[in-house]
């Protein structure tokens, strides 16, 4: 049965405590990660969130009704120990910080029992994770998530602390907005009091912090959740965390100045890190050049080369028609992987495939300097050897090449240096590599809508010297907007926003809103920027993912209290549910038939 | 046409600047908040969010083109002014931090012009709060609401530091979850990927933190949105704010010292204001018998006296009934209130009815010692004279009885005294005065439901000496719940949480739930509960109460930046609206006939 606490005080978490403790009285709080009984001697390890300290029984100089309570108790259960910190009797445990001392205790009480937990609570559990997600209450217990959840408090906490001596004003936007159809898909809320008429939740609150640039906030900070209902996929959260920036009176450099001093100071103070300034900068089209993306992991080399001059005079059609297409050929060159086996470089073409390549053409280049390629019957000698060098190849290497449009051709090869990397081991992950993306494409071309579309949002100003382009070619506008990418992700992003209304209904017309339309879903923007709009610019980062980065985890989940999984459902509580058919009536909503067959 | 301000970097705010800076060239940006042309001179005030700077265009010594410009210029105008910091040349302007210098400018860039605005930016608007809300991004331009937001950011920078400080951990509860049945009504959001089912946004992170209390996290703390639909008031928002806590291994004074020094610490730093700690506690009983309301503002006095003892023989009906029912009489006493007119006596009575009462009796003392009573002829002289010493009435009072059933004599005599203060102007916005409540009851008996509820939720602690009434007089249990008052308003509020599971099924046993609905509902609490919970407690301010009182505001619209109105609705963007048939087509659902033709 459960005890009270009451009359107790604790005195310490269980790894604050050290030698210097040693003689001094004692009381801990925390569960029993294990107990071990040997020959009168009952050793007990107690968890907090600090970590692990052992607690001694033993027989004689414990009192015996103790004694016997504690080799009572079992893996979980909370207890509060009363006693005096020793140095070890037996081996100093070098995997534990307080592995040299531990408790002589004089009182046991024994606040909650445990049954038996469905998996054991370790650090690297391989428990697989739909169980640990439905007992997500004892997975968090486990130090290695604990880490986790502790390092994104002090991110976010060391963040603020820096924002707010910078000038910035923590201000909450609304959740309860109104649905744009800009974007990605909203999340809705049915109102009760306006049956019929619907909130959406905020995919990011880009437009508030817009309006209190307008309204002479001058910096705007902020930590928030923002939802986007998207389609099924790994590693995507339905609900996800923004740190959030604008600021007024500034251009592009200040606010890369600013951010480079916030993660500076981030990778300092929670890891120890030197983060060089400045930070590589790279135009879009150089990043995509060179790495086939516009998050180019730049921990190792690998880069695209493009070898169209190269090849094209050869017989090779996949080239030839590729070139008259007005694409391009391009080629990567993997160190050491001329001996790659057969079958190992099929599973890459098939890669690559996977990305839209129609094929991938390769040269293996042997140690002994043989060559063999998989489009050798369609080139001379001297043209494989004119690619050779173009590529840099020697023996041993593996040259590997893409004929397509230039988008299809980056894509593939930029995701197949990845897999390479992988492969080789080249990805370090106690190695942070950080560069800022710029001058992005204003725009990109829909098939689909068969229209423009704004790369980032309608709001990004076009570069001042490529404003001439709006209206004749669209396309080559380049834009004021920026990433921030740390080891091939995308953690942030940003731009200059527009602040004159000519160039802004300019932008809507270029993206085929109609003026009624521009009015209609973003009317109160557009009023404001009628009533003095100061320059203004701001940055958003995925704080899901930057702290999954810092933590070295693979998945956002292990940096998240309760996240969802694929099909965004909470597996620990089963939401989403079905509801009472009065919740409904009340919001005038009826489930459709076959909906409501569903289940 | 606007300006860029490429090539010119701001120095300083507009109020940061002092007679230190005499003699030093700066530039500034910001609004125009006047422009005013005299003889040659042009004066332009110019503001931020720091406030305001005057710059003198003056003929002869200022470029002609610069004077010609500057004379343009209209109310908020966006303008980026390069120039010398001087010492004013007219008289010193006491009112303003500034008053003291002026800007002598070399040049001017209008940024962005402004059309008139539909209201002065003014502090004190005297615009109606439609018009303001509906032109929020102008409204929020006013410096009054600024001070009021920049408090607001400050309060949350300042609570989060002392927080970690304190070894509280931010970590973040999710938004989209279970509905639950308990408490107020849920705003809901339709899965698409699960037709037919539902999230629910948060009335709190309740549970969560909670579940994040059995997995070891000791402290937590979070400021975060909370949601409840409920019906229209005043002064309500749908999304609100909680500044809210957790802690483990604590009871009732460890959570009640934290959050002293957390009080403490906030109004020193924002007010200069000395919090005296500890802070009066008082018990919910003492606080009805007293003042009539949980929440007493007890800046005056004018407390309730029970008189039933007194009355308890005399012929007047209403008293006799009320005490023969089981209710009691009690007064309050109105210092100095005696010669009231009839007619705003009157109105109190029409007051006291809106609370519930049937009437209510009034004793005026004249000034000459002359009585005048409502119910003079039920009463025999030394009756009534005996009530009024029981009441320590004196020449001038005005005495005022309830009779009825205890909760309807306190929440009528509990009103009016407040009602009274306003009126007799009792109340100093100056002044700050805390208390706790304590020991509230744990549950309340609800007619409408024929069965207990919670008075907190159902998770609340029962205090141990009463747990032997649970089942016997369950209304007489008192719970380990306790809330903390600032001037008659609950500014926060929390409990000791149950941790042991026999006491949690007892409780559901008492609050009409099947063990079977308990684990429907809350199945993820009560398995977490099996595997070792450690003792815990918390508290959650409500923070637009918090800052409306520390900024001395009426309404929580004036601390948030975009408020809604009674109906929910968002006057600037217009949400809720009717949304595309698509996006209803996509979550399976339907809006009910009646619903659809309402627009």
């Amino acid at each position: 049965m459960a005890e009270s606490m009451t009359g107790l005080k604790r005195t310490h978490r269980c790894a604050e405590l050290s030698e210097a403790n040693i003689g001094e009285k004692v009381t801990i709080m925390g569960w029993v990660q294990k107990n071990r009984n040997k020959g009168g001697l009952v050793f007990v390890d107690v968890r907090d969130r600090s970590g692990l300290i052992q607690v001694v029984f033993e027989e004689g100089s414990t009192d015996k009704a103790l004694l016997e309570k504690a080799a009572k108790l079992r893996s979980e259960f909370v207890v509060a120990i009363v006693g005096t910190v020793e140095k070890r009797s037996g081996a100093v445990n070098e995997n534990l910080a307080t592995g040299a001392i531990e408790i002589k205790p004089e009182e046991l009480r024994i606040l909650s029992e445990s049954e038996t937990p469905p998996f054991p609570i370790e650090e690297n559990s391989k428990t697989k994770e739909e169980v640990r997600l439905k007992y997500r209450f004892l997975d968090l217990r486990r130090p290695d998530i604990q880490r986790n959840l502790m390092m994104r408090s002090r991110v976010a906490t060391l963040a603020r602390q820096f924002m707010a001596k910078e000038g910035f004003l923590e201000i909450e936007t609304p959740f309860l907005i109104k649905s744009t159809p800009e974007g990605a898909r909203d999340y809705l809320v049915p109102s009760r009091i306006h049956p019929g008429s619907f909130y959406a939740l905020p995919q990011s609150p880009q437009i508030f912090k817009q309006l209190l640039m307008c309204s002479g906030y001058d910096r705007y900070f902020q930590i928030v959740k923002c939802f986007r209902d998207e389609d099924l996929r790994a590693d995507r959260q339905p609900e996800f965390t923004q740190m959030d920036m604008e600021l007024s009176f500034v251009d592009v450099d200040d606010v890369i100045d600013i951010n480079e001093r916030l993660l500076a100071h981030l990778f300092k103070e929670v890891l120890d890190i030197d983060v060089q300034l400045p930070i590589q900068r790279m135009t879009w089209q150089e990043a995509m050049d060179r790495f086939g993306s516009d998050k180019p992991d730049i921990r190792f080399g690998m880069e695209l080369v493009n070898v169209t001059e190269t090849v094209k005079d050869s017989e090779f059609v996949v080239f030839k028609n590729a070139i008259e297409a007005g694409g391009t050929v391009r080629g990567i060159n993997a160190k050491g992987q001329g001996g790659m086996a057969r079958k190992k470089i099929d599973k890459l073409v098939d890669f690559a495939k996977g990305y839209g390549a129609k094929g991938l053409a390769y040269i293996a280049i042997h140690e002994d300097g043989t060559v063999k390629s998989s489009f050798s019957k369609f080139m001379t000698e001297e043209e494989t050897a004119a690619l050779i060098k173009a590529m840099a190849g020697e023996n041993g290497d593996l040259l590997l090449f893409a004929a397509d449009k230039n988008k299809v051709v980056w894509d593939v090869l930029g995701a197949l240096r990845l897999e390479l990397a992988r492969q080789m081991e080249l990805l370090d992950k106690n190695e942070y590599k950080f560069l800022w993306i710029t001058e992005f494409p204003l725009l990109e071309w829909s098939d689909e809508q068969n229209r423009f579309t704004a790369m980032h949002h309608p709001f990004t100003m076009p570069m001042e010297e490529d404003l001439q382009y709006i209206d004749s070619d669209p396309g080559r506008v380049r834009a004021k907007a920026y990433d921030i990418v740390l080891n091939g992700n995308e953690i942030g992003g940003g731009s200059v926003r527009i602040f004159n209304q000519e160039i802004q209904s300019k932008m809507f017309e270029v993206l085929g809103f109609t003026p009624e339309q521009a009015q209609e879903q973003f009317g109160f923007l557009l009023n404001a920027f009628k009533y003095g709009v100061p320059p203004h610019a701001g940055l958003a980062y995925g704080l899901d993912r930057l702290v999954m980065l810092m933590a070295k985890q693979d998945s956002i989940r292990d940096v998240i209290a309760f996240p969802k999984v694929k099909d965004a459902s909470d597996l620990m509580t089963e939401a989403p549910e079905r509801v009472d058919p009065k919740q409904l009536e009340e919001l005038g909503l009826e489930l459709e038939e076959h909906t409501a067959d569903a289940e």
